[in-house]
């Protein structure tokens, strides 16, 4: 299973706006020797998700930035192929931060071993892995959906998206979703059981949306920002909760929007409807992880909670992938094929 | 201790942005007599607070709005003239909400009785009433401030404001204040305790607070908005809460101020520095009042909390006094002395 080479991406530029392939480089070189206490581990799948792009500015977000030459960070599911780590041995199946690369080496510490006879060893990338557990905590401990609200959520078809509404539905909520092509928005009322969901390629975002939420909006899981916050903000019932996990929208900015200021208005409206705006990053609640897993394990066994993927062959595709991420141009959980799924 | 005569002061014309003189109307009739279960007022202090700016509007805030030629609404402090009403008598001392007049009817329902021995009768406008239920609920419900935080508090030397800060110390914050006239600085500051405080009226107002505020910003307890709320914005830490409590500053705005939009940066701190952001309504909080006004009656006691009030007299110059209470030109907690006070 040993490639014969070790490939790795790196940021070769600051992107200014969307990302270019040339803010990317490829380097190979000859695959690594793990030393005392390290492993070799070799890539199986790497999840591309929004927050990459923020870590690809040299302002410090909630993590630090990528340094020019650096290999881009990002979760992977890989293999075990050599070990001099007690309680891994070749042919381990295990969850890491270890990157776009074909091989890491690693001290173990970081890592979680997956089992693939509980679940496909792609979903610790998604439904069960940082995106699932994303949508869990965002929803239940910042949105605190009651049974009977409304839920909007937008990047309906996403990794997140796509399981806030399922969670959202479990608890008896009224769900919403805001996708871009028809086909996501027919996905989630068909496939997944949202009650309705609104196009926001449509021209009139707002009109829709008020239509599809006639009681209004109780919390609104904003991944997006930009047009859809400003169309879903006028719904926001009192006392509305709104968890703010992304703003995928804005991810390329480069400068504020033109005139005029929304602010003063939008404040305005959290004080007369007393609404809840609570930013929230998965790492500041780990504790939560397995009420999560369990939970979440659970529903997708009896089939209440579906997931989908969008998968793409080959580390060299990831940057044009990534690219497509921040359009909205995947369509499920999208991953990189890097090397073969042994469980497959 | 009857005037001869009822005054009453309604809502003529709906303000375009500052309210104007013109926009009030005094009208004179004869003194009402109370009917079957129905008391006569007396009214001895008028409140004169920001939120009935907003009620000036012809739009639904949270609560409607005063229909022109109405009586402007207000929580009054009054002595019982007559009653028909089981329980109150002639001489009994109430707060209730009505209104700017010199005599009113009511029916006794959304009256409070006050004990002129306990306390002033005058705090029941103040520091013992609406104001200092709202500083003590949104500082310690919404804000959340733990020992050894670092509390802003903007309109530091009003009403709610200086309660803020006060309560905060009790709870051994770090405590800045931002008011306008260096005369309210100061007061924060020597009289009230208060770490520090800037004056909003400086040209390099984010210098002075982020010196103001050298370990950041865990909670800013926001009253205005607009450049105090900009200013503030880069200090919040991680995890910070801002109770939205008014903003004052934006009560006379008639469009959305010029470009840029600020609206996204905003909700990109909110994200990444997980930051909450709650608008609250005292009105929602009445379950709190009986923790409030036994600890805050404490507080006067001990002398822990000090208070400082602005009486204006003569009913016909209420406008005048809320005029200057929007522009700041009030120093502490803002009443016209409609009638004369028994207990004094």
């Amino acid at each position: 299973m040993t490639d014969s080479k070790h490939r790795r991406i790196t940021l070769a530029a600051r992107p200014q706006a969307a990302p270019q392939k040339s803010d990317f480089a490829i380097i190979d070189a000859a695959v690594p020797v793990p030393g005392p206490g390290e492993l070799l581990l070799r890539t199986i799948y790497l999840s591309l998700d929004p927050y990459m792009r923020g870590r690809m500015n040299a302002v410090k977000s909630y993590s630090p930035a990528v340094e020019i030459g650096e290999t881009m960070v990002g979760g992977t599911v890989s293999e075990v192929l050599s070990s001099n780590v007690d309680g891994f041995t070749t042919g381990d199946l295990v969850f890491g931060y270890t990157g776009w690369q074909t091989h890491a080496i690693d001290d173990g510490k970081g890592l979680r071993k997956l089992d693939p006879a509980a679940a496909p060893i792609s979903t610790a990338l998604g439904i069960l892995g940082m995106p699932g557990h994303t949508a869990y905590v965002g929803l239940l401990d910042i949105g605190r959906p009651q049974s009977g609200e409304t839920v909007l959520v937008s990047a309906a078809a996403g990794a997140v998206g796509s399981a806030v509404g399922q969670i959202a539905r479990i608890r008896g909520c009224r769900v919403v979703g805001v996708a871009g092509a028809q086909a996501k928005c027919r996905y989630v009322v068909d496939e997944l059981g949202f009650d309705a969901c609104v196009s926001h390629q449509e021209p009139d975002l707002a009109a829709r949306l008020a239509d599809a939420c006639p009681g209004g909006i109780d919390v609104y899981y904003d991944n997006v920002g930009g047009k859809v916050l400003a169309a879903a903000f006028p719904l926001l019932n009192v006392a509305a909760r709104v968890p703010i996990c992304g703003m995928i929208s804005h991810y390329n900015d480069t400068a504020p929007p033109p005139a005029p200021d929304t602010l003063p208005g939008f404040m305005r409206g959290i004080l007369t409807r007393r609404l809840t705006i609570q930013g929230f990053i998965i790492f500041d609640h780990q504790h939560r992880w397995a009420d999560f897993y369990g939970e979440m394990s659970g529903w997708i066994r009896d089939g209440r909670v579906k997931y989908r993927e969008d998968i793409v062959d080959g580390l060299e595709n990831a940057p044009g992938a990534f690219q497509g991420l921040l359009e909205g141009r995947n369509f499920g959980k999208l991953m990189v094929r890097v090397g073969d799924d042994p469980t497959l």
